[in-house]
């Protein structure tokens, strides 16, 4: 990135995410003015240990003053308060975005808030690592990464494309679609498998204490997966189960059955059945190697 | 390994684990002859193909004549064949081993054919990739994994020793422990998380074409990783499942519990529930990082 496509820019939440953006900004577009903003005292101090911001503060209606591009990156719940205090600092023509995992729900919460003059882009780089907070950023998080922007009817074609300019800026590859369906199509390749670690974690946590200690010892053999994801921060994974509650519950449901159907499989010895999911499931692994995406 | 523990082995099947073992051997023990047994002529052709044995056969009783280590690494289904095929060939004083994921039921389907004279030392090397057949071997595969010998109290010390020191040769820890307490450890850290992997991957193949394309696409989200799990040899988890029965539906059972818990949560905005489970589940990745299995 050469080129400055913001001034000032304002990142409200400053973990995982909003430090990477900051620190990609930081190095390709050192002219831009980049104001953090946290509730915690402690992730301000990170910041200015860091360096990753020009300027901090605890106050989202003053970290917008003058930004003509403001990020949102805290957890889900935190947005309809932030756009209520924001709403009457935004500067007119700024660009209001975010990176919220759910679409839908950014734009009930966010949306009622943002002034006329101002444009709202709702986005979502999709990239991240278990770790959380400004310490565990990096510039090259978004490297390679899809980025799906959720534009509104009403947004102007210019705004997003200058807010997909920076995520390509950072290495994302961006793509534009429907709030609906950027829920439902992350209910699946996210937010089930996320809930599935979760469970399963907790599951292995609830076995007798002379099973749990052996299942960390052996956790090699396939359980290990499941930990690293279910390590991923738990504020922002509540709030994405309570934010995209139907699609979630639509599609647990759909894996509910299939799981019933398998056990019953198993329990009947119907070894045909089995062989033809695994063989089925094998090829799908072949498709994300061609998408290369594995 | 400098040291040569066994004159001649018989590697009854020799897919990803045997060929591994085969080229562990040869690399480090090269004055042990190999011979190599497998059902499909193309396995044999590709094991002549590598050069990882000495001598390959399709009969089992021709393998096993004269070997004092006999490895049975097959999947599970072919055990009770195998064993009443090698019996009358066995060598006096020859070991038995093999390399399953379920234990007691190799001990009922192998078990009964093994003569007296003959020592029996069911094995488990936990360790694998989701990648099959002889020419996915690689010799450093058992590097610093674990292990698992289930001697029968009948088992001479000697000949579990014999066993165990060989895998060790290949970089394992081995332990010891009994074949029901083996069978539940892994349900859980191994025949779960398949289980779980084969499931959520099938139910995005059951999705309306619209949505599938994009979970390919999209996959790095969380999707990808229960993918790679989902791509192990159909043949061989089909057999895990069916000779594991009681102990995957047991911990099926509890999977289930807890994401009907879960799934309740969400639909009824429980956050407090959800952020208390998630944050346990982030404790657990730290012991796996702590007992060094990350």
């Amino acid at each position: 990135m050469s080129r400055q496509l913001f001034e000032r820019v304002a990142l409200i939440g400053i973990g995982l995410i909003g430090s990477s953006l900051a620190r990609a900004l930081r190095r390709d577009s050192p002219g831009t003015k980049l104001v953090a903003c946290a509730r915690r005292t402690e992730t301000l101090a990170a910041v200015r240990r860091l360096e990753i911001a020009d300027d901090t503060t605890h106050d989202p209606a003053k970290a917008v003053e003058g930004a003509d591009l403001v990020v949102v990156a805290t957890p889900l719940s935190a947005y309809a308060e932030i756009g209520e205090r924001i709403a009457p600092a935004l500067k007119d023509g700024a660009i209001v975005t975010d990176v919220g995992s759910v679409k839908q729900a950014v734009i009930r919460d966010l949306g009622p808030h943002i002034p006329r003059g101002v444009h709202f882009v709702p986005g979502h780089p999709v990239a991240g690592t278990e770790h959380s907070g400004p310490e565990s950023g990096f510039a090259e998080l978004f490297r390679d990464r899809w980025c799906i922007l959720t534009p509104l009817p009403e947004t102007i074609p210019e705004a997003a494309a200058r807010v997909g300019r920076m995520w390509e800026d950072c290495g994302m590859r961006v793509v534009k679609m429907s709030a609906d369906h950027h829920d439902k199509v992350l209910a699946m390749t996210s937010h089930l498998p996320h809930l599935i670690a979760y469970t399963i974690v907790g599951t292995a946590t609830g076995l007798e204490e002379s099973l749990k200690s052996e299942v960390i010892e052996f956790s090699a053999s396939g359980f290990r997966d499941f930990t690293r994801i279910a390590a991923s921060d738990p504020v922002m994974w509540r709030d994405i189960f309570l934010n995209n509650r139907e699609a979630v519950l639509e599609i647990v449901q759909r894996f509910t059955e299939d799981l019933t159907a398998l056990q019953r499989a198993i329990r009947w010895g119907e070894g045909d059945k089995l062989q033809e999911l695994f063989t089925r499931t094998r090829a799908i692994r072949r498709s994300i190697i061609e998408a290369k995406q594995a």
